[in-house]
């Protein structure tokens, strides 16, 4: 909008009729509008605030007329208009050009669908798909923005490049470990021969999985207990590293978790990983949110070695599931990812992201994070105070700032006399596990009950305890978390439920 | 969109990696949809082929951009905003400023909210609502190029003036007679004791009561009969004149109809109406998809007077309920309707034009008239054959080339010796009526079953043999319409269905 | 939903491998859903709690479907299916269908298309359109409930009965007032006489406009003043009922005004009314979100007759320009004016509403009014303090708590020796109103300048003083709105702009 | 909808005094609609007709209310709410709730949020997220069918199971791969051996990096050329997997491909999988849509052996990019590739998918097919016609049905007496390259020119004649397809653009 478009402009509404006065005024705001573009464009960063929602859908459209093919739904092609060929701007021989069937979900995506990425680099764009391919950009540099401003990760450490995925954290992390492999990260020579990751337990199937979906061997390592806690066991991880010395492609560790798990320590982590010189993946899944966890993943990148940290989009970011951004200090690490994604993929991640930051903005985002601050300083007195008033007790895992866990040991009837005690523990199991399922009809969801003694097989591999990431944990507990986007009536209903289960079950028993 | 912008926007793609090829070959994109927008706003005529919905939601969401007051709505304003002063841009202290509650609502208008008009005129451009403002003009200017290059009113006639009111038809009628009577559009001294409206007799309430609605009287000219059709009585319309010679406000026509009813001779009507210097409206509320019909009111705007042409635009255009055109060859006529509306009033109906318009293009909107007339070459014939089959017969009403009637005398069953006259026509009325029931429930809708002396009184006036127009027309008869929109397949399933309830109800009977 | 229905569903998804767990948990948040459908079905009230969006779009798709003729908009009809009879459910053979070209259209309106009310009454439901019938009396009830138990108009005064209209304040007032006139709503033998409507001054052209637009003459009623309020004058009131005697056929007097203007004393009005036996109509356009303004018209109804009160929809409850409540305490006026309106209408200004209702609630839209009334604690302390440090103050109309007043006569330079009186006071009116473009100028609407001494003609009739409602109000004066809606930022962002502006135009003076 | 509901609504619609007859008919149509529902509940199957937008966004928002903490976008949160605490019906405290932050977002994706599987298995339903379970599952047996019915692969043959992936062809291949190493699906003893892929050559680079991100070594089997077809080289592949015994895994062989590659003889390599134990991978990315190529899948699985058949989701139904289909004869090669996939995943490709199924039904999708055959009855020959024109002719490769080549080497001017055969060949390959470039400016997307002699690396592997997939094919050449969706008008319009750009490129030469 410059001089003479603006000219023109009022010249056509001056012959509609319209005012000049009104019409100045009506320009204002279109010009306010184009500004809020320009800055983006022009400074590639987060917004300070955030755009409406009608803004954002006037860019979309803008952004999606870019694209090349953008033709009407198939489904919608009436009969008067294909005998007009002059309206044919665009004619595709290809065997894909965005062609869309349906209206609704030509809707859904405002005309995008040629997805993002070429067959060589799922960052690289296409020559059909400009607006894709710009707004793939536009979302990665806003994250990253946001990320640095926002969450607190330094544009020196982890947060220096980053990529997009429109994948969940688990496959993210195969393609990682691929593309670590792949591209010789590590200094050896034959990475090839690196076929072990050390991976510090952490009872969650995904990322156990991606390891073998990348083609590797998984060696779990180990944690120990320090209290309440479950920690990194540093002895056993440095042994491990000198057992599989020269198969060793990378160590993984984890810095979002289930109490009484705590956050990985990263940093010792790095220094191993930078003596040993084998890579260092983080799986910071849901720790953007936390502040502590991004300064310990900062302080990692300096003391020691990180490859690259992979953070799901929907659990720091609130849109639908189905998206991940890895960063790393390692420009090369970053683009090597890019490249080992075989083919393109699906927009639709990135244009929830786009969405959801132009409409946030950093200062939604920061609010975001602190309405989690200030829940944080009574969440856990109150979690506290329900469990003292049935005899149990919150766990004291300090430095675990999202997930908090309470025992729950009382909720096992005591062993009868002549009772086999593997009988035993098995009913035990499954009454505590009924707390569970009390709770989710009650419409509580995001509880976990671990009881004792549970035993669970992932590809072939026996984890004992399994739930608390470690084999003998002496309690059963339930955990809470205190994540981004709760709000204080749910926390107040919740402990409300709690309290009326935890009352019913004892009535019951 | 100039050598500037074009500039910037290549610079910032090219900041964001896009290759230059890209970037031309997407710029050319924008440019085309610009080209679209830009030929729109200099011409200011329904384009020749059709926008898709991705450009016409641009375009609106462009146009809404100019609006004042352009705000979040309420329901979404998260607490985290509220302390950002920063981010208020309009300060709204009227006592409407366009405020919407509601996300869906808010969307639903695409951001408009300020309706059109202002207090003085329903066609003033409003100061805060320039948006709003250029839609409804572009509205009518598009309307006026179709109904004049598609439809075939003529500039130099009825078209060349007009108006778009978010009134249906007959409340439309209203508003036209009330400011013919304040403007004193005849050219006697004192327009207030024009009291009365002659009209032509067409059995519909809404345009009878449209006359009580403004304050005067209606007085009902009957028609004639010609054949099967019901047609002006000249005679009888000029005695009428005569009769209130010095306090007829205006003569009221209506060109479209159902069967046996035809189109008023409004060339001859007209001619009356200038020798008399009353006015004449014409209510063409579905008239303007019927070529002749628009030859016949070309003409009676060169023969005679003509005031205003009514037509609804919802029956003519295929959007929802709610909206008219009113066509003058007087600029005068229109203006003071204008100024007759008391207030500002919903956009609505004209957002729906607006779209709908764009949508068609003027190729389509002639498409769907050819398509009308195709149908219409084997309509008649194929209803006869059904008619046929069961005794009956199409009434023949050739310059009708809207609704069709078929005689259904042959529902009703003789009358019983001994049976009262009265007693009989009232069952054999319900019997009748039971036809057009079944119809309904085998999901036919639209057409009509006028049994034969049935009376109905509004607004406190006997009609006799009302749904005929006429006093005693000597058939019961069913109507169907060959209408704008209706396709192939629903025809062919109307036959089936009308055959088959022939077939049952005489098998009952 | 029920029990055979549950166990449907719960068998098909079984069939989906879905475990019966997750069924169960499933189904009870579609059973939640359909309770709150299922309360509102039965009880037929504004619901407590507001609806989610996503409630909200499922209830519309449900409803509409329930209306005949729900087709595929034109646009989208693919060859395909053309071919395919079997599709073709309801076969339309009338002239109006409800066809919608446009899918954008049909997609804005949920499929409804068919507008709401018939030819003979707007609020008779259509066979054709079960669903926006549904719709149409579901909305009339809930906004009723809300202005009873929200408003405080009570069921046993003004809001007895009431029927939503989708015109303006203006035009609806038009169609009360030809109903009046037509139905013979006073007691005397030949309403048709009653050709006059007193009309308290209030210098907005909507309202006078209406009464001409329904054929009646408006006799302006002087104001009065009381101190710096402009007040009804009870003595000009009565003895204009006096001199028309015969010939008035109802009194018009507004509740919400712009300052100085203050309500009208509508309880004293109706008994004069009452006694004179002459109908009265309440202009409330925006009054509902005043508690007090409320009571009045409630104790209007008690000691004296008010026929039926006026109120604007988008003001009261946020939604687009372009609908009215009218309500009265007689059933009768009611039906009236219903069986008055020539024609069917758009539902647009229905759908609007319904959706804002369910969206808000009862508790969302008392939170809306409570708000304000936290907002008028202090807006017009501050309003004052801004005022007086430019040695301006404000007017004192405690009974007007939407609008308010500062004078700004120190905006008018002094009157040079030299100058001819006239001259001069053109010229400061010039200089006042850039006051009023200077706010615009900076985003701020709403405002209004009054110079004095202004003289404008509505539809011949002469305005003195135009816009104060009064020959010669003494100052020159500014007002704002504290209206529903408005935020505490806007209101500080207002004043801090005030504050500029004045400073700025001291300066350059 | 059962007797009792009916009752419950007629009579709720009764109180609204909605006349009983009409109330009949509304209710016809929602049983109407319901039983579309039902039926798809009850067979699973593809309906036959295609559902109406209306339709699918009814049931879109029925399934998505299936869902656990469907809540209100947090950008939505009025302060109204939150002190409103029986609102909260569900309160999530895990880490990942679902949360959506934008309306647009929630909108976008109606109200699903939680994406597909869980970390154990993509198929697995999710206990939070019933409505996002129940759409997945139904768009896969609707996928499924349509494959069967539509495009003719067996559910006795490839379509006997499925799968259905967010990723697209490249990384399902990946998944697949990874999926048969992990689970031992060939029968030796210890597949962790197995590390070698043999790929029949097909020069696109997303297959052959899916091979290496699984951690495996691809091996490239060279193409034979038989007349101007490139063929299976089925010598060449017995020789390879002579040559990698017992380390080869699988077999990958590509059905659809660019003109001159012609579908690989799967039924050949079928049978020499099964003979020498090894999978057998086909990439059938674009092919359902070639009854010809679905045939020899089919036959391919009775006469030899095929583990899996990946297809795109995108090429062959015509959404956005990013799904893909995996059928398999075996039911526990798909549970393993559902098993593999490390996490939950988007369900927005799901979402698109299930909405153009309904949209299409069954014969939508066959009409599709269909036109795609009417139009190869003329699209050859008339490209021929445009090739000789200019000296050049069509490349004969009638088993390739898609993709259609014609000669461009008239393009290359004739070699300088002086000049280095290599400078010239490169100069040669940037002139024909041009013309590419003049194809797109002009419009036209798709088509791809390979000059002769290019040499690409891909992942450290050097392809001489990269784009033809052999080593020396004998002609530049120019391919352009002919793929599902592709109109009449396309079609004609590129053939003008193609002579245009002849003539043009010839008169510059």
């Amino acid at each position: 909008m410059n001089d003479n478009d603006k000219e023109l402009l009022a010249k056509s509404l001056a012959a509609l009729q319209i005012p000049k006065t009104h019409v100045t005024v009506g320009l204002s705001n279109l010009i306010a509008s184009n500004k809020d573009v320009r800055s983006l464009l022009i400074h590639r960063r987060l917004p300070d605030s955030g755009w409406s929602d009608h803004e954002i859908q006037w860019f979309l459209y803008t952004v999606a007329t870019l694209d090349t093919n953008l033709k009407t739904p198939i489904s919608s092609k009436i009969m008067t208009t294909s005998s007009n060929s002059s309206s044919v701007r665009w004619c595709g021989v290809g065997e894909r050009e965005g062609r869309v069937y349906s209206n609704l979900v030509a809707q859904r995506h405002f005309g995008l669908s040629h997805g993002v990425g070429r067959s060589g680099d799922i960052t690289e764009p296409q020559p059909k798909a400009v607006g894709s391919s710009v707004l793939a950009k536009l979302t990665l540099l806003m994250v990253m923005d946001g990320v640095r401003r926002g969450s607190g990760l330094h544009a020196q450490t982890a947060a220096a490049h980053g990529i997009l995925l429109p994948l969940c954290t688990g496959m993210s992390m195969a393609l990682v470990l691929s593309s670590l492999r792949e591209s010789g990260a590590t200094s050896c020579s034959n990475t090839k021969e690196r076929d072990v990751v050390l991976w510090s337990r952490i009872d969650q199937k995904s990322c156990f999985k991606a390891v073998t979906a990348a083609g590797l061997t998984c060696v779990v390592v180990p944690t120990a207990r320090n209290g309440d806690c479950v920690v990194t066991d540093m002895d056993a991880m440095c042994a491990a590293i000198k057992q599989y010395k020269g198969r060793v492609l990378a160590v993984i560790t984890t810095t979002s978790c289930f109490a009484p798990r705590v956050p990985d320590s990263v940093d010792e982590v790095a220094k191993l990983c930078q003596e040993f010189d084998v890579c260092h993946v983080v799986n910071n899944a849901y720790g953007l949110q936390c502040a502590v966890t991004c300064k310990r993943i900062n302080r990692a990148c300096v003391v020691g070695r990180v490859d690259a940290v992979v953070c799901s989009t929907d659990k720091n970011f609130l849109v639908p599931v189905g998206g991940a951004i890895v960063m790393s200090p390692s420009d090369t690490v970053i683009h090597n990812i890019g490249t080992m994604y075989a083919g393109r993929a699906s927009a639709s991640p990135m244009v929830d992201l786009f969405i959801t930051l132009l409409s946030m903005g950093l200062s939604g985002y920061k609010k975001l994070l602190e309405q989690r601050q200030v829940m944080l300083t009574t969440f856990p007195v109150r979690l506290n105070q329900v469990a003292e008033k049935y005899g149990e007790r919150m766990l004291a895992c300090p430095s675990n700032s999202i997930s908090f866990g309470i025992t729950v040991d009382g909720l096992a009837r005591p062993r009868r006399r002549d009772e086999d005690e593997n009988d035993y523990l098995q009913a035990v199991e499954k009454d505590i596990s009924r707390f569970g399922a009390m709770l989710f009809s009650r419409c509580v969801s995001g509880t976990r009950i671990v009881p004792r003694c549970v035993t669970n097989t992932i590809g072939g591999q026996e984890f004992l305890g399994f739930g608390s990431s470690c084999d003998d944990y002496p309690h059963a507990y339930m955990t809470a978390a205190c994540a981004i986007g709760v709000g204080p009536d749910e926390i107040d209903e919740f402990l409300v439920r709690l309290d009326k289960t935890f009352k019913e079950f004892k009535k019951k028993q």
